[in-house]
């Protein structure tokens, strides 16, 4: 069956776990920002698409079923689910006025080295909706066939399934020697990473379209760029080679190797809007319904908070990827030696060229 | 809508987590036990009771879902399970004779600080089914209505919601000063006892009643007691009175308060099988399919081994009790005593009048 499909990531992937000072629950406020922005969308997407008669749904009462993939340990996606939750009942009102309340089922996926303990320990007891974690990649099968009627993944699949082997390899023609991301820079890079990019993509998309119901929804938000801009030109890219910077500079002190730092690369694509619908359409099990940026605020606050979040939110994410590459005994240095290289160069961010953008995307479940 | 029903157990009633020398995990050879001893009856009790045909499935491909409800954090819920689903796909081939195979989805239920990190990075990657956790309490809703195909509950239920109020309030004629259990010695404990298991009993088979289909199958196994037997009476009980003498010793020590262990009872419960069976009978939902008591060879291996089961099985089951009543810094200490007295003392329980049972129970959900 087709849970043999699933794979598992390596730990590095999940974010740091617990509500310590350093953990991804106390330093996610950028991606918190993600959420915000989108909850106008989500809102009105649901109100503008989601039929309930298509779905199969009638009066009488029946079960709605949500699932967050890439769900980390909140509280964001708890501020996300109930968000969704409310303008579904909201359209099941005005579709079916008189009827008994719906029930909702959610399930809460990440990795299994996700801390699902931390998440399960914040659940509001007062939540309005059964509540079931989902442990396993996303690229992967992890529901029953036909269960779901909405599926949402915020801020996740810019997060490749790995690295593309040719970028670590010396003897490719993609080897991305001197950089520790897609900068764009690099026509090979580029292209393994894209290729990657996409084959995850239509895994998730397969996975996903056997688990939805014809007529259900998903609501896709990832980082990207603009269309034609590359990673180097982009404020988020140049932060990016700020790490790397500081993986050569700890290198040159003889904390890791210059070896490790060669095979060091970020398992993230930031794709153009062209690019993914490119890939949903091929795919073809999903149509486009909305496809937009968010504008948000979180770079326009003061220049303090601005250095505060990207230095802890930053080691919240990376800590984790860090720490498998080159030994949990670097971490520590290497963390501190980004903070104040951090503070010391902020205004080089001011002189973005470009900023990278969050896509939007809200995808309808063809019937069969 | 029923979900504003949950309640959470307080933190003690997780087993220890993690994977550790004293975890639950090395330390439940005992309820692996029961795990063995039960194997070849829910597979009979499948074979000859589960209909698919009632369950309203037809030929075609169907998703089968499995719940246990108070899972711990394996290996002993894999077994279950994967000896289940071994059952079922036997009895739906011999049902369809050339269907497609069945698609399973188990959901594991514990309250929300078991370890569900330590259950979900040891699912076996070559599992044949859908995973997913279900933090929560029993004692309350935890599913959609009529989604439930089997329900399975193994050593948990003797487990109460909470300790009765009355024996440890010492104006009630109740009050067990002078026990940390129901030993069968005070009629009027054993009332308050009894009562309280009552009570958490129908509240399970209700809210499992909601979320099993007509038709579906509920296994329960739990510790229980011989008709007319006392705990006090039993080899089991007379475990509970040592470490219950442990304490009155760490009293005398003065590391912890004599009104501390006057108001420490385990909420534990044996019920016999003419009580339990008569609760089932008043709730109403399910008929009673099969009613026996487990035969298992656990405390009829080596002396050595016996005590070394009762040391770690004990601490790796009761520690969280210990602690959350009187404070962690005395963890230590009681069970380095409690381990030494088991020792010192351990051939009492060659001389104990009675053993203790374990109740195996099939229900059949009716059909409303």
């Amino acid at each position: 069956m087709a849970t043999e499909e699933i794979k598992e990531m390596p730990k590095s992937w999940a974010m740091v776990g617990g509500d310590g000072p350093q953990s991804y629950t106390q330093n996610s406020s950028y991606q918190k920002g993600v959420v915000d922005a989108s909850k106008e969308m989500v809102t009105e997407g649901i109100k503008d698409k989601l039929d309930f008669k298509s779905l199969g749904f009638d009066s009488s009462n029946d079960t709605f079923r949500i699932a967050d993939f890439g769900c980390s340990v909140g509280p964001n996606t708890f501020f996300a689910v109930e968000n969704i939750i409310k303008a579904v009942e909201h359209k099941h009102h005005a579709q079916f006025n008189n009827s008994p309340p719906l029930a909702f089922q959610v399930f809460f996926n990440d990795v299994p080295t996700n801390d699902f303990n931390t998440l399960f320990k914040t659940l509001h007891s007062s939540r309005k909706y059964f509540a079931a974690g989902l442990p396993g990649t996303f690229y992967g099968r992890l529901l029953p066939k036909s269960t779901l009627h909405f599926a949402y993944s915020s801020y996740c699949l810019q997060w490749l399934s790995k690295v593309p082997n040719e970028v670590v390899d010396s003897k490719s023609p993609a080897w991305n020697k001197g950089s520790i991301q897609c900068d764009g820079l690099k026509k090979e890079v580029t292209k393994a990473y894209s290729a990657q990019f996409q084959s995850d993509m239509n895994t998730f998309l397969n996975a996903r379209a056997q688990e939805i119901v014809g007529g259900g929804l998903m609501v896709i938000i990832m980082a990207g760029l603009p269309d034609g801009i590359f990673m180097s030109q982009a404020g988020v890219g140049m932060y990016y080679d700020l790490l790397g910077s500081c993986l050569v500079d700890m290198a040159k002190l003889g904390v890791i190797s210059e070896e490790k730092v060669d095979s060091f690369n970020l398992p993230l694509y930031y794709s153009s809007s062209k690019e993914i619908e490119e890939i949903i359409k091929v795919n073809g099990n999903f149509s486009i319904e909305i496809m937009d940026s968010l504008s948000h605020q979180i770079w326009k606050t003061s220049k303090k908070s601005n250095i505060e979040v990207s230095v802890s939110g930053g080691r919240a994410v990376f800590q984790g990827l860090v720490e498998e590459h080159f030994g949990s005994e670097v971490v520590e240095k290497t963390f501190e030696h980004f903070a104040k290289k951090l503070v010391d160069n902020f205004s080089i961010f001011d002189g973005a060229a470009h900023e990278h953008i969050d896509h939007f995307i809200l995808l309808k479940r063809h019937f069969n």
